[in-house]
């Protein structure tokens, strides 16, 4: 069992992530009606947060052959199954609001960060691929690329605390890891070198932070703390705690004495 | 205010652009058969230029959550409330029209440029924001982001005449401020470079041109007429009329002597 | 008549490709319920593969102003006039299937490749094109880049056997001409360079892989096999098997004697 009593509520515990959701967005629907229906069928009418996010994953990712309703269904089991999906997602929600300072409230990541919203849904993806599901998996991810530009095969592996910040590009291989409270903005690529199959994509260690447009490809290891400066093309592997910049990249300082981050 | 007798009609004045924008739509719907019902109901019902554009930007960004008609009241009663709007409108598309070789007419921009629609959008999402009506003007941020693929945030200032061409991927920070008569490619990037607040964003000057796939971080400023060439990443002041390329980006010519752009 | 006893089967034949993809349609119906009722109405309710593509085409790119009805009728009567679409058709989902190690079946490409899709629409665009029907050709063009991320100018000539991998940000300019057999990654543009009409994008020879985020600008030549690498910036005319890497880009073994490929 993954749960903690800090991070998560046991059965009958108060769930404060989702007393304080529930304030802010009776708060927005007092100040702004225009919104006020919009937030009592994505938040207000829920019973707990999980509820809320398969609703609002259900209507987003659901197309004319696919019904909103059976998404729903496939997401809150999923969730129901899973204590570590329904940690991470609680952890995911506050990295993005610690981490973006232009996230103003967790109701706001809820409703419109597609990185998060699309982090979610390959969380589903995943253990759906893990079960043999991998059709059902595949079409999660094909409609998370159609609905939120955001490419992850369901094989990936993530941590939780996860920011992907602006997430418009992502693009995640297949055999690609990615540790804990890593942070990755917009048009990265975690990608092959062209190998035709077996272990080909990077590994991310926790707390790492991947600017911009950086491409990492092969299976390179990425060190815990290190950072990825923005536009870089990383073909190497890259020490805990220090900073790769440049096309291709190097290291700062040097590969003999590359500078530590603190 | 901020209406001129040649950008924009006075009430009573004929309306040029519209009355050729029509004449388009009417032209298309005869030659193209197929497209009648949607040129009918997307232009030739409408009676102005902003009830075309707000009809056509509330189906877009409409979810089964934010209705239409909601959307296309709040973005016409925006439009009408700010006359800078409109105009911007106006410039905006002239500047799509005047600007993009692959522009051949003006209800082409109106009804199929992304960058456009987004910008637009943006514009009303600016005055939410500035009205205090913060989360309105997020949930219009985050449509407009999966929708479009463009990420704005809402307090980022914009000028007129803008083109946001292909316009994937485009990511405009909080504080950052663009011109008048700026051209902007896809996968650009107007970012911040970590800090955690305050004024953290570019500032793009009058008439600069930023080429496919550059990325621009900090509080850095780009003079006007500035260009800045595709898959650059600058994170340094450039001087007006002046160009940078290469990643990190150098200005051409040297700092010293930067060759001067017509 | 571009059709041969190999690569497309002539009336009368039976259609193998097809016959797989139903087989596969119907083992993942079994085998996973939820996506039987998508399964039925993509796939298996089809008498052929252009009808099943047509018709998940003209889901996907419908809108409340474009008909999924009217869609499907413009997408299968340009396949059923076209042979040669017919065969590229068959010709690409086969190169996905072949070149990407992540596509584990027929089926799984004919439904979730966005790359596939945004090329099979591109086709029909590109005969609307070249009948004169521009403004139809443009609102394909226009839904594609809203729904796929793709965006391809309408009179760009593509050939056949092509992979457009996760295909995000894809954009390809007007006068660009893409060979047979070519492999594109994400947030790829064959751009112009500001010349201000005329012929003005890339020409990719046969064979080609550009990898993901190369930007290649200008009416230059990118010779048969070649390589590109991923995050280059290319503004040179590139030699056959041969690659070239890096910001700007430089030939690999140096331009005079450029290492040869095999």
């Amino acid at each position: 069992d993954l749960a903690s009593k800090d991070e998560y509520p046991a059965l009958g515990e108060e769930d404060k992530l989702w007393v304080r959701i529930r304030q802010e967005a009776r708060w927005d629907s007092v100040k702004e009606p225009v919104l006020a229906s919009y937030l009592y069928s994505s938040i207000l009418s829920h019973g707990s947060l999980e509820r809320a996010l398969a609703f609002h994953l259900g209507n987003k990712l659901s197309s004319s052959t696919l019904l909103s309703t059976q998404l729903f269904s496939l997401i809150i089991d999923t969730f129901m199954e899973d204590d570590g999906i329904r940690r991470a997602v609680r952890e995911d929600i506050k990295a993005v609001k610690g981490r973006d300072p232009a996230c103003n409230s967790y109701s706001h990541c809820l409703l419109n960060f597609k990185g998060f919203l699309a982090c979610q849904t390959h969380r589903v993806a995943h253990r759906l691929w893990n079960q043999g599901r991998q059709s059902l998996a595949l079409a999660l991810q094909s409609r998370v690329s159609e609905v939120f530009h955001v490419d992850i095969h369901p094989a990936a592996k993530i941590g939780s605390g996860i920011l992907f910040d602006h997430a418009t590009g992502l693009v995640v291989g297949e055999t690609a890891i990615i540790g804990n409270n890593v942070s990755i903005l917009h048009h990265v690529t975690l990608g092959g070198t062209g190998a035709l199959g077996g272990d080909r994509h990077p590994k991310i260690g926790d707390g790492v932070l991947i600017g911009a447009g950086a491409i990492i490809l092969g299976n390179v290891k990425i060190g815990e703390g290190a950072k990825i400066g923005a536009g870089s093309l990383v073909l190497i592997n890259v020490p805990p705690r220090t900073m790769a910049v440049g096309n291709p990249a190097h290291l700062v300082g040097g590969k003999d004495s590359p500078a530590q981050l603190k």
